[in-house]
């Protein structure tokens, strides 16, 4: 059995790995007021060319984005999401329980419109409803899908022009901006958002996200935020020192790289079969093919995937992950096994 | 620099460390549904001599205090505390933060008593007051003092009167159950408590605590509480390998006795040397030596460790804690640089 | 300026302010545990024909429902509501701000479906998203539609399919059970819902509402809930007086009865006119008609009313809401006003 | 039975109950936009003296205790009041519910020090701890003492020292501004405080208290926040009329003097005959004798007061409450009947 369920079925890379063994027995100080944050910030704000940012490391996805919503807005603040956007659907209602409402609207392949936030706007206007404060999008979205340069810069001046903050979920930012597609880099990100994380989950790391806070008035007492949210690690260094991999040598990209290869390689392989796919899916890890039930029931034998949706009697839309760990040969091996059954 | 200043100044175990290494590159079931963390549930349940309990891995303390008040209390239920308690003070408003007070009372020694339970029962009598519904102690406490069998079927017996929960943070259960002075089992703690957590990080894991629930209504739908506080790791299958190497051969105890050996040492040679201590501490992982401030001023250069108080102009109470990681070089370095300065 | 905005426009029937003024010197037991609170909920009782059910006099609609989802559910369990209904949008995140989410969804004439509950409950699937626990109804509807005994069954079918709470916002309760269409009983109610609320403010009470909760086990300790969310009045007879006068001789329905025959009589005149209306509406206090822009222009000079929407570029959708409290001489005036521009 | 147990036992002033009669049938704009809540923030402005404050008109204390809190603070900030305060014991745990820790501490004689302030603040002091941020004080207290203008510019110093907002519940302010030994005007109270409430429910209105927000920063979008918490009445102008007749020509304070006088009545009378009062009580409108058992005894087959708690073996402090309605005659009988037993 081989997995292409997910992106975060295997551990660590081995460098990171290694570093932890290294510094396993030398004594740290704790809550991420160690030498390893320190440097593994330093390393960001050197990538994304910003040395007025803070930088704080958390666990995971959902705990950054409740400590974000509720450390950046008001009581009566809400957020704005595409339907199909993490924080709708797969949090549990971490946001609500933060007190705040998540308002979603209709998207394109997965991405949020500045024409989904005006309408939002336009929507709430006095104090009988919620206040629209923050813009959440995903990249790489949960559709597998990408944002340019263009449209973020018209969702920042959507933001702009209502007062919104302009948050970026980045669980998938490697395999985004290592996409063949991707126009944006690293040091673009911070002119358009106010914040963002970079995450490490599902990327070579075996836990850990990196928030990056660029506007000024979002920074004071966060640390306050995270431990409150039960989201200060009391050996913070485990996640210095994982970042510090990932950002020292562009590990972090070479990984996003290989996850996007290895679903171009199924991509290419079951397009020129003729296989379908669901939704104009960019080169992202994440990718939708159409199978045919009969496939799918043979695949299971042998290997882990996402059932979508139903896309006709016969047929149903299937989600591959791949990632920084993913293996040539389990891809080789599934495509031969769907091409087998599809053809 | 060697620090006494907390129990998790470094990483985890050699033989976490090595079972990690060994898993990281298999795929395994994300958010805890993997082997590991059924086989770790199976070794704690065989320990405590039932298997009726659920056993959830969250990632630190504070976590789990936040999810299971969110989890167990109504909105009016009020958890009670002694004002010493973790939760109290030390974690940043997180229980008020999902809508609940904390009703703090003062105890002895760290500890809790009936009596106190009883004070805050006999206080809230109607609707225009918090509902008491959960008692909350720490074993060890927070002044490193133990509780006794006697001293649980006590509050025990309050909790039933009163209708409350009981709930104990063990974030440091394995140097409260090694200790010379100690009376309770493992098997005794579901005998006593509604539910209650082992603590990992302060015990030779990377990060990592077993909530154990005994109590039947409070299982349901315990998992949704974990990921809707962001508690729920990706790789959760992480926890697991650290406590089935914690559970499976009593390393858990090992590492406690450890640590509580380190303490005795320093504690008998600076009681020898006529050194007084703050409240009559047990034999556990932290000590407070009441330590002239030249001396203080003087270990500074070499050691870090915690300040408690002023005793007076000339004293001030520290702490010290030891760990299943502390060196017994650095011990006997440390008790000869104190002497030294103190007699 | 007369007034066709809502229906709280006015104080209280005359009735309710003779017996506020014969009471006024009186003293009264406060927090709502007087005897006319009890008298009241006597006759709220035999209205229902069931004894066993819990009575409860709150301020106002949005602090009824804020204050039922917080008691009624566990942090991670959401409410289902259709997307008009008031909760979603007019209730400034109240719902949200006690940690719940709410699930909106397409309805039909603003009516929730069992259908629409279905889907929500076939798209919930596990602990990664809000459990769906408690459907919410508004009847009379926010765009004055009604629900049939049929329909509370098949959505009282539905919710005992699927374990969910049913609950009813009674705002315009006495319009809905007044209206021609209608074939529920006040008796009705406690047969197909677990709690409603009956509507004062709009239906001759200066303010006030009067929760009943019939499912056993959403009764305990509501008076701590209604007393946490600053919703226990201090002077609490105020409120039992008011329902006393509402009950006592079937005022209620009298004034439910006067509202929904002023809104008739607009509804008829403007339908033999050949204007049209928004939507299939019943016999209730709302009307949409659909206005050219010329005559709304007309109107505002001497009318006060809603703007709903646009419905082309010279015609617009209003809403006209008539009261217990609303003149039939002013209401012949508003019809001879729009036939004049509108013929 | 005539009732001494609270200040809320009867109805509202005859001027009151006339106005809202007069008002009765005209139409109003709802939700506080109307010209009765305009006049009334008129009046109460042109009272303070200050024209650049904000004045909302809420239902209860509770209700603007906790929208205050939600507003005002941050999720990590917590209040600080004396341990006898409202929000520490009486409004069962609204505050919490709102997601902020109320900081206890002891007082004197009820009322709130500069040096408990500075405690709180001397033991909070990182990330681990909630940040205090607002200071609370009642006036009178809940013991019927009074703050002098001396004791408000030094807990104003100790604000301004540590960054802290300055909040005062004046639940029962026309008792303390016309105590005898009350030195403070309503023009001292946006001198001193960032906010305060000044209470109607307790001093002739049915129900009502008048917020003023003087600080700037904390006047945004706080309408928002009055209809999340379920606090905006629809027919708002209820609360306009009431605080028209209050202050227009200083019904208040009549009110209030009455209430005092009422009190004094049997302070002096039960003082001349010997009787001791638990702690030195200020002349507002509450009153703590301590009588025998026997007396208490006979007392309640007649009076209703409040039982405060045992002094000694044969004696129990217990609470008389006047009020803006109190009768004379009934104050003249209490006394008698009282001396009749005690002497």
């Amino acid at each position: 059995m081989y997995s292409f369920k997910n992106d975060y079925s295997e551990g660590a890379h081995e460098k990171i790995m290694t570093a932890m063994l290294a510094a396993n027995r030398q004594q740290s100080q704790g809550y991420g007021e160690d030498d390893h944050c320190q440097n593994a910030a330093r390393y960001i704000r050197g990538k994304i060319g910003r040395t007025d940012v803070d930088v704080h490391f958390l666990l995971g996805g959902t705990q950054v984005n409740l400590t974000v919503m509720a450390a950046f807005l008001r009581p009566h603040e809400a957020a704005i999401a595409v339907e199909t956007g993490h924080i709708c659907v797969h949090e549990t209602g971490a946001i609500e329980a933060t007190g705040h409402k998540v308002i979603s609207v209709p998207g394109m392949n997965g991405k949020l419109t500045p024409q989904g936030v005006e309408q939002v706007i336009t929507q709430h206007i006095d104090e009988h409803m919620v206040k629209p404060r923050l813009v959440y999008i995903s990249n790489s979205t949960e559709l597998g899908t990408l944002y340019t340069r263009d449209e973020l810069q018209e969702l920042r001046a959507v933001c702009d022009r209502y007062g919104l903050y302009f948050y970026m979920d980045g669980a998938r930012l490697a395999s985004a901006l290592t996409s063949k597609e991707n126009d944006l880099t690293m040091e673009d990100l911070p002119r358009y958002l106010d914040a963002f994380y970079i995450g490490g989950t599902k990327c070579g790391a075996l836990f850990g996200e990196a928030l990056v806070i660029c506007k000024q008035e979002l920074k004071p007492d966060f640390r306050y935020m995270i431990k409150q949210r039960g989201a200060m690690a009391a050996k913070g260094w485990l996640l210095g020192i994982q970042f510090e991999e990932l950002f020292r040598d562009d590990l972090y990209f070479a990984l996003g790289t290989h996850a996007n290869d290895m679903a171009a390689l199924i991509r290419s392989a079951l397009s020129e079969a003729g296989i379908r796919f669901f939704s104009p899916t960019a080169s992202t890890n994440q990718i939708f093919p159409i199978l045919s039930n009969t496939c799918i029931e043979r695949l299971r034998a042998t290997y882990a995937f996402g059932i979508w949706e139903a896309y006709d009697q016969e047929h149903t839309i299937v989600r591959f992950v791949t990632s920084w760990a993913t293996e040539e040969a389990a891809v080789h091996n599934l495509i031969r096994e769907i091409l087998k059954q599809e053809i």
